[in-house]
């Protein structure tokens, strides 16, 4: 009766039992291949009630999350979004109403992003249950994996980290757009969407890729929520940009040759911001920095949301 | 606060709201088509605990059903199962070893059709969500739908319905070889499977096609099962056949020329019954026969089971 000790241990039982194909046409990255379609990645993520969300919570907020949290797997891989499958439970005394407001946010980045809705199903539950299935399409050689960065890469990051419980978690923009924009332009060489914080998405990253990294702390872009909560609880700041999860940014790895290029263009098209946080290495550990100064940190900083621990 | 009044009504209502492209490119099908891979099929579908099976059922025969009633969906558009991702939530205190049976249940179906699990999602909850998506192949024009039964068509159904509860429901066949054997070989004009119950799936068919049907009630193939549960309970065997729901099996359209030879053919191929139930007809209502003598029944006999009613 051996217990379940975190996600990711998990996704490698199931991942060995089910003998899932190597990725990306399998297991292990933010969206997977279609054998018969591989021009198409297909994701699927989903929120329940009382612990991804507070009951009561307003439907629409619920709706744009839902759509935009699969859209953010999609943009990690470089994927054009096109197609979703909405699935649902719900309780039988649910109105017509919480389903406008619920598809009035879903609407908001459906339209924005030219998804359409195909199908799905629904049931009822006690609380709410909600996800989404989202097909999108790559170009050939300019899919985005996790496990394609190389030694001397840089390491960058879309955004502001942390706190995204205050406000961002139900109104975040998913990075489509700067993830298309970086797959024509870009050879871009390894991507994930922080959905549960650098602290645990980093590691997975690196551990993809077989390799390490150096991390320049004071160049961690850190949100004004994030030190509004700071204020207010214990934690570090970097604690929250490392931990709080939900960040729903890129971050992903592109050979120093491009810093250059990649930051004049970028700044140019985007308002969002976008920081070089580090570089890969080939020792397979994590190294922290502040003002080129080593420093070590305790192990609790990489971790970031589990829904098991 | 309007309430939902039935799962047709809802998913009518998201319809519209979001704008979802025509069958067999959106919502209306057992799967729909992906636009940048026409030939790829998409479904999902997903159980509750406490609606869709009791709490402490063993977690091998869940596994079976969730992958199982997703191929049906496929096998009901004539589509090859080929790839699938797997998305739960369930109590954090939950052990591996419900997890090593759930498999053990899922993998007797994906590896007897071929499904390689290629991705999902995981979170926690008070009690099992469970669900799945199922990618399969088409060939061209070899497309099962619901909307294009023609007048005159034979209505045909595999296996026998009514009583699944007792033991069917947990390990019933989707019906993969039967549908390729059928696109192969017959024009069928229109398919959809039967998880509601004939009551409810029957009228679904004819709804989409905009035709009505002349049933003959004797001839329905009625499940040991069924026998067993009416013997107990006050309701009758025709009623068990219509509302039971989730039999899986295939209810579907053909031409009146080919009904001997899909007869000869069917016998000596499989072992699944496959009954002639009625025909196809203009005038866009139901008619039930017994002995080809005209019969009313109650309109409570197209109803089968609806999450929301």
């Amino acid at each position: 009766m051996k217990k379940i000790q975190s996600e990711d241990d998990l996704i490698k039982f199931i991942k060995r039992k089910s003998c899932s194909p190597k990725s990306p046409y399998g297991i292990g990255d933010d969206a997977a291949l279609l054998k018969a379609a591989p021009n198409c990645v297909i994701t699927t993520d989903f929120l329940v009630e009382g612990v991804d969300f507070k009951k009561g919570e307003d439907p629409k907020g619920i709706g744009r999350k839902v759509l935009g949290m699969n859209l953010s797997d999609l943009a990690a891989m470089g994927a054009e979004p096109g197609q979703a499958l909405l699935y649902a439970a719900f309780p039988k005394k649910n109105s017509i109403s919480s389903w406008r407001r619920f598809l009035k946010g879903w609407n908001e980045l459906a339209k924005k992003y030219k998804v359409s809705l195909i199908g799905g199903d629904l049931s009822q539950a006690d609380r709410w249950m909600i996800g989404a299935v989202c097909i999108g399409t790559v170009k050939k050689g300019k899919l985005f994996t996790r496990s394609k960065a190389r030694n001397g890469d840089l390491l960058f990051v879309t955004g502001k980290l942390g706190g995204s419980i205050l406000r961002k978690h139900l109104n975040f923009e998913p990075r489509v757009r700067e993830s298309l924009f970086l797959r024509e332009n870009f050879p871009v060489s390894s991507c994930i969407d922080l959905s549960d914080g650098l602290g645990l998405d980093l590691p997975r990253l690196l551990q993809s890729s077989r390799k390490g990294a150096r991390i320049q702390l004071d160049q961690i872009p850190i949100s004004q929520d994030a030190k509004r909560l700071s204020d207010k609880a214990g934690k570090s700041l970097i604690e929250r940009a490392f931990q709080d999860g939900e960040d729903f940014e890129l971050l992903f790895t592109l050979s120093p040759q491009y810093e250059k290029k990649l930051m004049q263009r970028w700044r140019k098209r985007f308002n969002t911001p976008l920081t070089m946080i580090g570089d890969i290495t080939a020792k397979r550990k994590i190294e922290c920095f502040i003002k080129n100064q080593k420093r070590s940190f305790p192990q609790t900083l990489w971790k970031g949301f589990d829904h098991f621990q």
